[in-house]
C-alpha cells in the first residue's frame, strides 16, 4: 500500500505548470509553458494531457493557449505544493492513497532522517489513531488525515506547546474555509456548534534534553455525511459540510491549512509560546465555563480558568482549590 | 548482524541448569536434573556439553552428579536471567553479539510491541549513541552496554525523572562492585575520581498526555583499559577495572544493575520521584560546588544548589540570582 507518487521530475514540470496557471490567472501559451519549463512543446502538450488524466479540466486555445478551467478535488503534491506560501512546512509533500496512520508513516520517516516541514497526507487510513489509542474514523474521498514532520530546538518539557500551535492553525484554516469561528477543546479537540469537527495527535521522540523531532497529527472533517459517522462516537461529531451546507474543496483546505501552520510555526520559532497561547484561549470554548474532568484519579468539577505555563487547564474548584488538570476527558457542563 | 539467541526452549532449559546449579550450591545430580527438567539423562548430558561450550567449566563426577565449577563472563539472555531477583526488568532478555546502538534496537522493538522490561544487551556497538548526537566508544568484549523498555504510566513531562533514576540504580551498581561511591554529574554520566565512567542515554515515544514507552540507555566501560579510549575524547574517561585495579565480571555487574533498577522502578511506581531525588542529590558530586555551564546561550557560573521539580540544575549566580539550568554541558570548576 506504499503507493508513493511517481518520480520526481515529471512531478516538478506538472508542479510548475499549475504555478504558471496560478501567475498568470489561468492562461498560458503553450509556446511560454516551453520556453519556462525548457522542454519542447510536444513534452508540454503531454504534460497538460497527463494533467487532464487527473482530472484537471485544460482547454487548449489556438489563439491563446492553454486554459486552466478548472481543478479538481484531488490531493497531489504537485496540487498541494505550487506557490504554496510556506517557508519550513510543505517543503515536500507526499501523498498517499491509503496509509494505516499518518502519524506511524511521518514517525517511521522522521526516524529514517526526513527533513523537518515534510507532510504526509492520506486520502484515507485503515487504523486512523486518536489519542489515549483511540481509533480515527478515516474514510476515503471526504476529509483530512495529515501529519507533519518538525524538528524544534526546544526542550522535551515545552513540546505540549505545539499542540495548541496546531489547535490554533486547524481553527484558523476553518475559519478562512467557512467564515465560521470553530472553539478549541481542550486539550486537543476543534469544535463546530459543539460537535468534533477536528482532532490533533502530537506524537514525540525525544532524549532527556532535545526534541529528535515532533509529529504533528490532524484529522479534519471536511465532506462526510450525517451517515458516514460510526455510531457509537464518544462525543458528537460533524463536518465543515454539515456545518456550512456546501462541499469544502478539500484541496484548497489543506493549502490553507499548511499556510497557517507554516506562519504559525515561524512565529513560534522567533517569538515564543506567548502569541500562541494568547490566541489559544482567545480561541477556547471552555475558558470561564464550569466543566467536568473524568478519566483521572479525582473527579473534578469547577470553572475553567486558563492554562498554565505546562499547557495544564486550571479548573476552579467549588471550593476554591484550584486544579491544574494535565490529563483526562474535559466536558463542558 | 541481528544474530538473535537461539530458540527458547534449550534456551530455557541452559537457565534451569544454571538455576538449579545456583540454589544448591554448585552441585546437582543428573538424576534430580532429570526428573525436574522432566527430560532423559541423555539429553541432560547434551546440555551440560552445550554448557561447557559456552565457557562453562562442569565436572561430571560418578558419586554426585555435575559441579560447576567457574562460570565465563559471557553474557547470555540464560546466564543473566537465572534466578535474577527481578519483577519486572529483566523478564526478557535479548543479548546481541554486535548491534548499531543498544538503544536503536531497543526503540525498534518497542515501537514493534516489546513488552515493559525488556532488556537488550550488546557485546559491542557499531554506533554506540552519546547525549546530544555524540558517539559512544564501545568495543568488544570489555564493556557493558544495554538498553532497557520501559512503559511508566506517567506524563511526558515526568519522564526525565528515570534519567534520574537510571543514575541512581548505575552509581548502586558501580558502588556494590567495587566498594567505592561514584558521583553523578548532573544530567547523566556517572564519575569515579572525576573520570566518566558510564553514562546515560534515554529516549522517549510520547503523546502529548502519555509516554508510549521510555528507553534507559547505559554504557558503563568495565574492563576498558587506558590504551582502548579514544583520543579525541570531550571529558576524561576512566573503567571500574582501572580504578579499582582488578577485573570485573560482567555478568555479575549486569546481573547486580538490573536488580538495581528493577528494586528503583517498583519503588518509583509505588513511592514517586521522592526517594529517587534524594538518593541522586546524595551522590551527586556537584551539590555545593562551583560549577561552569557551557553550551546554552548565556555562561552561568555559580554555586550547584540542588535540583528542581522539572529536574533542572539550580546555579546560584554570584549576583546572588538563581539560575535554571535545563540543558547543556556542566564542568565542576
Amino acid at each position: 500500500m506504499k503507493n508513493r507518487e511517481a518520480n520526481p521530475p515529471a512531478q516538478s514540470i506538472d508542479r510548475k505548470i499549475l504555478e504558471l496557471f496560478l501567475e498568470r490567472e489561468g492562461i498560458v501559451s503553450g509556446e511560454e509553458l516551453s520556453t519556462i519549463l525548457k522542454v519542447s512543446r510536444t513534452a508540454v502538450w503531454k504534460h497538460i494531457k497527463a494533467l487532464r488524466l487527473q482530472g484537471y479540466n485544460i482547454e487548449a486555445r489556438h489563439s491563446s493557449g492553454y486554459r486552466l478551467v478548472s481543478t479538481p478535488d484531488i490531493l497531489t503534491s504537485a496540487a498541494l505544493t505550487a506557490g504554496l506560501d510556506a517557508k519550513v512546512l510543505g517543503r515536500k509533500v507526499i501523498c498517499l492513497p491509503s496509509t494505516g496512520s499518518t502519524n506511524s508513516e511521518a514517525y517511521r520517516l522522521a526516524e529514517d532522517g526526513a527533513e523537518e516541514g515534510t507532510v504526509i497526507v492520506a486520502d484515507s487510513q485503515l487504523q486512523g489513531k486518536g489519542r489515549l489509542g483511540r481509533i480515527w474514523h478515516s474514510p476515503p474521498g471526504v476529509n483530512l488525515y495529515t501529519s507533519l514532520i518538525l524538528k524544534p530546538p526546544i526542550l522535551p518539557v515545552d513540546a505540549f506547546q505545539l499542540t495548541f500551535l496546531s489547535a490554533v492553525a486547524v481553527a484558523r484554516a476553518i475559519e478562512a474555509s467557512i467564515a465560521t469561528p470553530p472553539f478549541i477543546k481542550w486539550p486537543n479537540d476543534i469544535l463546530l456548534n459543539g460537535k468534533k469537527v477536528a482532532g490533533l495527535l502530537n506524537e514525540m521522540s525525544a532524549e532527556t534534553e532535545r526534541v529528535n523531532f515532533v509529529i504533528l497529527g490532524i484529522g479534519v472533517n471536511l465532506n462526510m455525511l450525517p451517515d458516514q459517522f460510526p455510531e457509537d462516537l464518544r462525543y458528537p461529531a460533524t463536518s465543515l459540510a454539515i456545518e456550512s451546507g456546501r462541499k469544502i474543496n478539500r484541496l484548497q483546505f489543506v493549502r490553507q491549512l499548511l499556510e497557517s501552520l507554516d506562519s504559525l510555526y515561524t512565529d513560534y520559532l522567533n517569538n515564543g509560546y506567548g502569541p500562541i497561547r494568547d490566541e489559544w484561549v482567545a480561541r477556547c470554548g471552555m475558558i470561564g465555563c464550569r466543566v467536568a474532568v473524568s478519566g483521572t484519579s479525582e473527579q473534578i468539577e469547577g470553572v475553567a480558568t486558563g492554562i498554565d505555563d505546562s499547557g495544564a487547564l486550571l479548573v476552579r474548584k467549588e471550593s476554591g482549590v484550584m486544579a491544574r488538570v494535565l490529563a483526562g476527558d474535559v466536558k463542558v457542563l
